[in-house]
């Protein structure tokens, strides 16, 4: 029997903040290693990120299971009660950095597949795929995970990601999609003038306000079945004009747009770029948008999958889980176009905060219910 | 006879960027007291100003001219086709920085007052107040000189402020007021947050921009007889974050706002806090603004001062002159509290920029219609 808490704090004792392996990897690896699962360290241009199956490569059945290890930066060490990377246990809660975001989500997983394959080996496999790399560009991470699969025949038939999914209690909600995510940067580019002459400039704040006004009157869409609306947050407009009496020659806004499954980053590059024509033509300003897509909005359907993880958190949590596509990307984002992928783990309401925390008695419920999930999927 | 063009090439060498004397000043206080004018050196906190006057204290009639010899800076010195303070003459015409703003308007004036009351002396005083102050923050300058009269009982009944007046052609404006002038900056602070999760925090810049959008949506009036619309131009707006998936705290505006004589500087302000109480009750987000008056807006009534300016310049240039309030803000907006005041000069295309220059007869023109003024005033 592997304990969940403790691994989780063992983990935390890791200072893995991206992109910095920090021995977690290494531990893991370990453990799996003398478990009997398949290992391969499958690093990418420095990015550390771990392989492991137990059972036969390309067995019937596969299940998966993916997570991540790195953490944010714990921010001014003074504001901690206990130092971050400590791992301290006390009174029934784990403290540090990466506690909920995702060790203990990392470690319920590992505990529960070496548990699960020696108590009960089932007829097929269970591969874990455990990046360095979530919390920062992502390039090396799931991606070189995936990749590598490919490149080696290995497949998953359903994957579960590990990310806090419970906004405050547990079995409150799992994610069976996200929104698409793509933030959009604005310049605008006038003629620059005297305040007092403005018919002989062209004041791009003029036309970005109301490019961005209109934006922000206007939404996308209502959302669908499964997609709350459409939304759309100005992250920053910049101009750095010192002189109040001049108008300037070009602003720049960022605008970050998260989509449903109404729309792709490209459309709604599209829909941006026909306001920004009809602004440019009103006002002889120009707008110019630059594109960066994080993530398309996906769904994974509620089906037999969806069906199984639902009732196992039902059954040990008495709660029945919302399917939520609310939240930030995940990698379940890249593991999307492998196989059915949902997101199920503990309350994320410390994630990336001072103090981070988590109970004692959450990991090991989170461990019972993917270890529960194993034995539903493989009987 | 003085050489109204040959004295602003003069001036020209002298290097007074704001706020250096650079010669200036005390080129023409010699000048002025070798004609027989009571010159006094009227400097304050660091800043060089000159009065002169030619004839008794407290005349019955004393007309008054007022000027500045400081110049914006130069700029690129390789981009001038003869260097800046170098007052080159070629093919009828003065290069040089400050040969329309405005030591060429002082050339005239100094050389008109010089040969009219050496030619004609009137029954009364000419008065001659000029700073080296105008381009800069203008607090010692033509205000140093106006608490310096009105301590020394000193007293203009009229004005005429020798700034460049005419958009392209001699004659074609003359200027009897302005428009004010205010600069405020718009501090929005919300509540910082991640941008997937809007409703954990309240943007700034969403409040900003419907703002802002409010501002240049609705015009404050529509102008009057004497005065074109209050104009507002957004000169910046910055928020300084980083990070395209967040929400930031706080968002920061600078708009500038000419207003006709149907505000004044406190009733915009309260005009623009009202608007923004109503954003802020909306929207949560606290808007605070900030004031910096430049200049209350003001008008000399059209009578008997403008008809006499006007008429000669007319006879002068054939041209009927516009009576304008159009243009930034100028030294006459201390002078209105003083006297009344209108503004006539040269030709003001070429002012602040590469390659300032003015043709010779332009000079002597402007220096013909000011002497003529002067004879008609004193008639
Ligand atoms: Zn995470
Ligand atoms: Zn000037």
């Amino acid at each position: 029997m592997i304990d969940a808490a403790d691994l989780t704090a063992r983990l935390i004792r890791c200072p893995s903040v991206t992109p910095t392996e920090g021995g977690a990897l290494v531990l893991l690896g370990d453990l799996l290693t003398d478990a009997g699962f398949e290992v391969h360290r499958v690093d990418r241009n420095g990015t550390p990120n771990l392989f492991a199956r137990w059972g036969a490569k390309g067995a019937a059945r596969t299940f998966g299971f993916n997570g991540h290890t790195d953490v944010v930066p714990p921010g001014d060490l003074g504001s901690w009660t206990h130092p971050p990377f400590s791992g301290h246990v006390e009174d029934g809660v784990i403290w540090g950095r990466g506690a909920t975001d995702m060790k203990s989500g990392v470690a319920a997983f590992v505990a529960a597949a070496i548990d699960f394959v020696h108590q009960a080996p089932p007829d097929g496999a269970v591969i874990l795929t455990v990046t360095g790399d979530e919390e920062g560009t992502s390039r090396d991470g799931t991606i070189a995970l995936l990749d590598w699969m490919r490149d080696n025949g290995e497949r998953m038939d359903v994957c579960i990601v590990g990310e806090p999914s419970n906004p405050e209690i547990m079995g409150e909600m799992m994610k069976i999609g996200r929104r698409g995510s793509a933030t959009f940067t604005i310049t605008a580019r006038g003629v620059q003038g005297h305040a007092a002459y403005p018919h002989k400039a062209r004041n791009p704040l003029h036309a970005l306000t109301a490019y961005l006004n209109d934006l922000i009157a206007a939404p996308l869409d209502q959302g669908t079945d499964h997609f709350d609306p459409t939304g759309l947050q100005i992250t920053s407009i910049d101009c750095g004009n010192p002189a109040s009496n001049v108008i300037p020659e070009t602003a720049r806004a960022v605008v970050n747009i998260r989509f449903t499954d109404l729309h792709t980053g490209a459309s709604v590059q599209a829909d941006l770029t026909a306001r920004a024509d009809r602004v440019a033509q009103a006002t002889g300003v120009a707008l110019s948008i630059d594109t960066h897509i994080s993530g398309e909005a996906f769904l994974t359907q509620p089906g037999p999958f969806v069906d199984l993880v639902r009732s196992v958190v039902t059954q040990e949590t008495n709660r029945q889980p919302v399917l939520s596509t609310t939240g930030g990307t995940s990698d379940a984002r890249f593991i999307k176009d492998h196989c059915p992928v949902v997101e199920f783990g503990l309350v994320g309401a410390y994630m990336h905060q001072v103090d981070e925390r988590v109970p004692v008695a959450q990991v090991h419920q989170l461990k019972t219910i993917y270890q529960r999930i194993l034995e539903k999927y493989f009987e």
